[in-house]
């Protein structure tokens, strides 16, 4: 019991899985059986299925835009050993605009190719990588990282944080003029990372206690 | 496993945590994707979803409401070293009035400014404070609080609890008047805080083993 | 990693948690707002929700049987320190119970008064509680409790289990002749706890290693 | 704190859990209440029951499946001492596919007996096999297994993940002619898991470090 109890910081590790982990379950909520005609014909359903696309590519833009934001929480939270009261309500507001994506998803999902369910939806992208970034440069601070985190696992963090929101603003960029398009914006995800998570030379100064 | 397995005291904050977050999680099920006609403009769909203003701010105060006792939960919590039997079917109350609130949530949204929805959301609220104060004060009772629990400890847990009750008595009584407004009667909580969760000054006497 | 990793035990019991939690808290899903003219008086609001009792009793009372058989398995498995294959498959048909349960509740609440439903409600129950008993009873044999593990522990978990089947089967034939009144069943509850889970008298032979 | 936060094993572990929790427990949400007049007699409840049989079946159905997919990877990963950053994406993508299942239940059982819903059902079972094959195989590879791994747990996981995917082309194959016999493929299970997942006779070479 120790091991939890005495520790807030694994709850808040733990609370933020559970909530990661149900928001992308609750996705598949969003896509609803098709209505298609009793003992209709193959081609009936395909075409049925047809018109689900933008629902599928919601569910599956959206599965990874969540697993991805978890994969980096886990990452920059792996560095942390202590808990910091400061990070609790940022986590909070953090899983918050988490929580609310499978509602975002089905809006732009419903309205394929209409303008503002895509800007809302790349928009919140941002916000959630500012809290991202946010949360995340928390769990790397001095407040809170482990004696061994090195510099270059806090600038790999950090640099993480700053690629999503890069390409989260290329995506909403591209959803003013094609709404279709935005999450094409996510696939400049590695050049920004390329550009941003660079390690330092080894044996450069300025490692972190 | 043994520590989970032999410490009942784990399993209960681990149950507690994972209905905090599925309740949590939920509340976006409730925010339902607005019609508007296909090949609607841009106002059209501002329009459509000023309409949802509601069950916008519903998600967000329920959100913060339910983060809010799961922070006071995990507080409480952070103190307890032993099992008591006695609180088990207090915290399923709790949990009960938690998981309930999804759907008070959205009575409330769907029926904006009407009196009744709004009395019972305060009113719920009031009686989830309750069992938190009775939840939360177990948790610190000498039957199950580390021998470092302070007397500090114990009262800003309690003072906190009834700080709760008291902000959610005041947005009972705004939301008698102005159905709208009572979320602001949340907004006095720092002020039940100031009043209510003042440690005592440094060596008073009165700290529990 | 070590503590979840190697001990397939410690997994079932967080995966049965998360199953319990989950199915408890889906409960307020099938609680629909109701309809209500805009700009209704009090008095309609109300009786909308007298239309509503039916499903808020079902609520609450599969919320407490539900948060019944998630404290008997915590129980039970409290007294487990070892894994055994064979619980594996008889805890999953527990969970797949468990987990069907909101739709009977719904399923009963939207047919108030109704036998087919209610009868369904109650010998799933039935179902529920002897896969309960086998599990809590595995869970508690030989091959898997702590050696710690009492006779009158194993005597108690088993008398909860026996105690739950009674229970469901008044429940049962109750809901034959007042299907209403199904739930008053479950109020024998502690009448069988009394006959079945008294501890022998301490020093009586039988204690297991 | 240390055991989890140090460990993004467990973290991975952790998530996989509550996703495979709760999307087998959302499939309920997928069995709706059937529509029967009120003041009905049994008769016609019982109508209603039979119209739902094809829901029930692929409740059931897909709780075993995803089940059973649980269960394997709690195999694998009883396995596994060291996290390797090679199996967060693949098992995101098994998760993905896990958490998608719900809607092809649902597709497959409102159309019982179509050929299109069907093959979607046991085609996506099959891609879901093949990514539970290498994600089981990762877990037991030599960057992630423990010492105490031996050759015939590896066999055995390898052995369980092929016959799965067996199992699912002969799905796949008798959904083809008829669609309502699909899961009679899922009975050929035993048979693959006693062609290959046979422990080689002690002694043999091969047991890896």
């Amino acid at each position: 019991m120790k091991d939890v109890v005495d520790h807030p910081l694994e709850r808040i590790v733990f609370f933020s899985d559970a909530v990661f982990a149900i928001a992308i379950t609750l996705l598949v909520i969003e896509v609803r059986v098709p209505e298609v005609a009793h003992g209709a014909g193959d081609v009936e359903f395909w075409r049925a299925l047809a018109g689900l696309v933008p629902n599928l590519v919601g569910f599956f833009v959206s599965f990874g835009v969540i697993g991805a934001f978890w994969m980096g929480h886990h990452r920059a939270f792996s560095h942390a050993a202590r808990h910091s009261p400061r990070i609790v309500g940022w986590n909070l507001m953090l899983l918050g605009t988490i929580a609310f994506m499978p509602f975002l998803t089905a809006f732009m999902a419903d309205y394929p190719g209409a303008r503002v369910p895509a800007s809302l939806y790349w928009g919140w992208m941002l916000l959630t990588s500012l809290l991202n970034l946010r949360v995340n440069t928390l769990a790397t601070s001095p407040a809170m990282r482990s004696a061994e985190t090195t510099g270059d696992d806090i600038r790999y963090v950090r640099g993480r944080g700053i690629s999503t929101i890069c390409a989260s603003l290329v995506s909403l960029g591209i959803a003013q003029f094609e709404p279709f398009l935005g999450p094409l914006g996510m696939g400049t995800l590695p050049l920004w990372r390329q550009l941003f998570c660079r390690p330092r030379r080894a044996g450069a100064p300025g490692a972190p206690a």
